[in-house]
């Protein structure tokens, strides 16, 4: 098999852990196995760096970031390459560049364009591991890229595909993804599979083992990825196509505190006053989560919408220019948004209602709802996220 | 003009320091310069690197070390550009590769083979301050390469020369060469000029301002290397041609802890014995430094040789071998050498004799002697090391 690994910042977080690494890679490739390694910086550096710069400038040229903030993958993929030698095992160091990723041009947020598989496979023919600093690419006119928080997945995922490889393994400090956070639920269980999209889902709604476009692009490469632990010898997650799983109604219970909620009541009754408002918030780049609009018996319409709790401060200011069209507005920020998650949602009817009832009976008050084809996102009280969570958690039998 | 600038480690050895070099580059540009800047890691990260790279390998591959050691660089030279373009000079950072320096493939003692300057012009032409990663360039094979101890030095100097700068400034923590060790004799003054052989004579004495590889190249391209500190605004000393220079006598005088004699008493009188013993050193890599070869009364041949102090494990192996050949051999490392070096002393006659005759006073017995052109060099006990280099300072009145 060809097995693209990717160890993230606190697998690699000190010599010793980077010296476990290597014997993990060692025994994949003592199985028989190609291995082409890709790591992160050890924990704390990319901050640290980030740190430097902000001490010189609020907002640093992006080109000076990215050659910055790829010094530590770089240093990690050396260092592993160097234990795996000591070992015995053949290995080399590639830095972005070397390992032939192509980026476009957006320094700091780049998007891999192409990778040019030649120098890994010619190393992979000569029996070698590969190191890769994770990350990182370089541009057409040849300079450093970088490619936003969480880009060492990306890489993974991007080599992977290219290199047809069997299975992308991203080795993290938890051992899977879970049915819902286990310090809330600690009868939380591991999934062993769960579908592209459900990952998807349940990354956006704040269940942060991997980033969605590192998931979007295995989906869309239709490449396994798997979640595990690089402290264990647990077996973790297989994140796969749909038509591989077992039909589980649910597969996730996930808790997004980082919502708020702005209701404008007495919006003015003129034909496009909902998108003027809409257009607004994504000229300031806020990103609205959940819309609902309601008119009441009266014939006033109420629009309430979500948005993170970061953007309240931005959402105020750009509200000041319709204060002529609203008669009231709220913000709230004492709220939270429980979601369930699952492919067989699609064929089954009873999910959300199962959902409702269960908040019901512990008397929690459901404020807005959502759903998409495989999730139902419900937004509350702040005080009972956690008992939602729970109790919905056993409804499903996760 | 066109000023290239290098910074060393202690120079910007932290966030605050770095700052004030940006100043620096800053006050030089408003004075109507055009300005290349060159930099060194900050203080204690290439050894730190060192040490982890050791954590895992006694002999880590080179191309990894390369890899790893080109880092701290980069760090630095992307944030002194932060600092500059935040201050509102218009600064670009580039690495070895993009700065043009292609070496030779001799990993981590990679010699400079070319400088296509075209990166480093073109930015220039702009307006644009260039702030060059030093230590570091790659092979035509398109891996990263490092220069060695000191490298950031001959990265400075080779882009000086390449771009035809006016001068080549080396910024350190002391003022710039003295005519002795301060910290031995308090009235060593620093020299205003020096000649580059002169400097290249106290360097390999073990006055360590600037590596020889750096004034070897200066020398070569007859470039104007100046050397002096980023902490306060003295003058510094300017290592150029002789020609430029007024005649003195003698210029400087150097201490060189780091010796070791080797006495071989009743070599076997055969012809070529001193080459074979010669020889086998050299095939182990030990660097010879004095040589004296005496008769004595009875016919009794003796060879006496210096070495650096941690070549004598090496020597004794290496002597093993001629144990038939030698009557008896003492190892000796409680010697010093002390030197002086003057460009005056190649059409004065004299030099040698104040010399001797100084010692002679301080009743410091001269255990071995060698002159070239412009120094003469002798070996005494460790113990009159630091009186020698007070007594032959004031007879040179410097």
């Amino acid at each position: 098999m060809l097995i693209v690994q990717k160890y993230g910042g606190t697998s690699v977080g000190d010599l010793e852990r980077i010296k476990n690494v290597a014997k993990r890679v060692a025994q994949t490739k003592d199985a028989g196995n190609d291995v082409v390694v890709v790591v992160s910086a050890m924990s704390g550096e990319t901050n640290k760096l980030i740190d430097y710069a902000h001490y010189f400038s609020k907002s640093p040229s992006k080109k000076e970031m990215d050659l910055l903030l790829s010094s530590g993958e770089r240093v990690t993929s050396a260092l592993l390459s160097i234990a795996l030698n000591e070992m015995g095992y053949p290995a080399v160091a590639m830095t972005g560049r070397e390992a032939g990723i192509l980026t476009d041009s957006s320094h700091t947020m780049a998007r891999i364009a192409n990778i040019d598989t030649k120098p890994i496979s010619n190393a992979l023919s000569e029996g070698k591991i590969i190191v890769v600093a994770g990350f990182q690419g370089i541009s057409s006119d040849g300079r450093v890229t970088t490619l936003g928080r969480g880009g060492s997945d990306l890489s993974a995922v991007a080599i992977a595909g290219a290199l047809k490889a069997d299975v992308c393994e991203i080795y993290t400090d938890v051992d899977g993804v879970y049915t819902t956070d286990p310090r809330i639920e600690p009868n939380a269980s591991k999934m062993d599979r769960i579908s592209y999209d459900e990952m998807l889902e349940l990354a956006s709604l704040g269940a942060k083992v991997l980033q969605n476009r590192s998931v979007e692009l295995a989906k869309k490469l239709n490449l396994n990825l798997v979640v595990r632990s690089s402290f264990n010898e647990n077996e973790g997650t297989l994140i796969t196509k749909e038509e591989n799983m077992e039909e589980v109604l649910v597969s996730g219970v996930a808790l997004d505190k980082n919502q708020a909620r702005v209701d404008l009541r007495g919006v003015v009754d003129r034909p496009g006053i909902a998108s003027e408002i809409f257009k607004a918030l994504s000229n300031e780049h806020v990103n609205v989560d959940m819309i609902v609009q309601t008119i009441s018996k009266d014939g006033e319409t109420s629009l309430d919408f979500t948005v993170a709790q970061s953007e309240l401060g931005s959402v105020k200011k750009i509200m000041g220019a319709f204060s002529e069209n609203i008669r009231e507005i709220e913000y709230n920020d004492e709220i939270v948004k429980v979601s369930i998650v699952g492919v067989g949602m699609k064929n089954h009817s009873g999910i959300a209602a199962t959902a409702f009832e269960t908040l019901a009976n512990e008397n929690i008050n459901i404020q807005m709802i959502s759903t998409s084809e495989i999730k139902i996102s419900m937004i509350i009280d702040k005080k009972y996220g956690e008992l939602a969570v729970r109790s919905l958690h056993s409804a499903y039998n996760l």
